[in-house]
């Protein structure tokens, strides 16, 4: 797309710090990054999210991505990583076009996770038909 | 394996709120939601992580994300969601079964998201020459 930020990175429109390139993928460093070496990957094709990708984008994009993160940890000597989609912009997603954050992680980073509570009595099994509801 | 949580969700040895099951996948609430509806995508297979999973895994769990992710939004009116992968303990992985967390957003729901900073300056140059080197 034109106008799509992302877009114009694989188009060579706009300078990114790449680390992996392919035909179809490409990966680069956020450049706001929560720890360093905070890596990008996105496929060449525009998508906006998840849920309007192809089947045939997300599985290439997948395939690809535990290599990039090994890479990222082993090169820059972290221990994990989180891996992680933005679905929306209620869900923090600024770009839209559909991109995979890599973020390394190591002991003690100052990153806290999502904090869960558990449901109130009876609540689980109402919230779980609902959802199998839909999806059958 | 005989001492995985996970896999014994998938025996059946330990009861879950299933919201959806095929003959590779499977899905269910998680306990400690960050929001209601907050849902765990998991392979039958086991494997630990996204590391040691094989690639044939990985593309049939990321095909079937979607349309699970779109049934916990759409079921319970929420406007985006996260997908989300703990990868290593120091990344806040608490089952050692690999597993996609499905984490419905909403407008102020309370959960931030990672704020991440810029490099110094000439330091992204650098990480970025280091990545590519192990990925070559």
């Amino acid at each position: 797309m034109t106008d799509c930020l992302f877009c114009k990175i694989v188009n060579g429109e706009i300078p990114a710090h790449k680390v992996y390139e392919d035909k179809d993928v490409l990966a680069f460093l956020e450049i706001n990054p929560d720890n360093s070496g905070h890596t990008l990957v996105i496929s060449k094709n525009h998508s906006e999210n998840l849920l309007d990708t192809s089947g045939e984008d997300l599985r290439t994009l997948i395939s690809i991505i535990p290599k990039i993160a090994k890479g990222v940890c082993e090169s820059l000597d972290y221990k994990g990583f989180n891996l992680l989609v933005n679905n929306g912009s209620v869900a923090g997603q600024l770009v839209p076009h559909l991109h995979f954050h890599i973020i390394p992680r190591k002991e003690d980073d100052g990153h806290e996770h999502f904090v869960g509570e558990p449901y109130q009595d009876g609540e689980i099994e109402q919230v779980a038909e609902k959802i199998r509801k839909i999806l059958k």
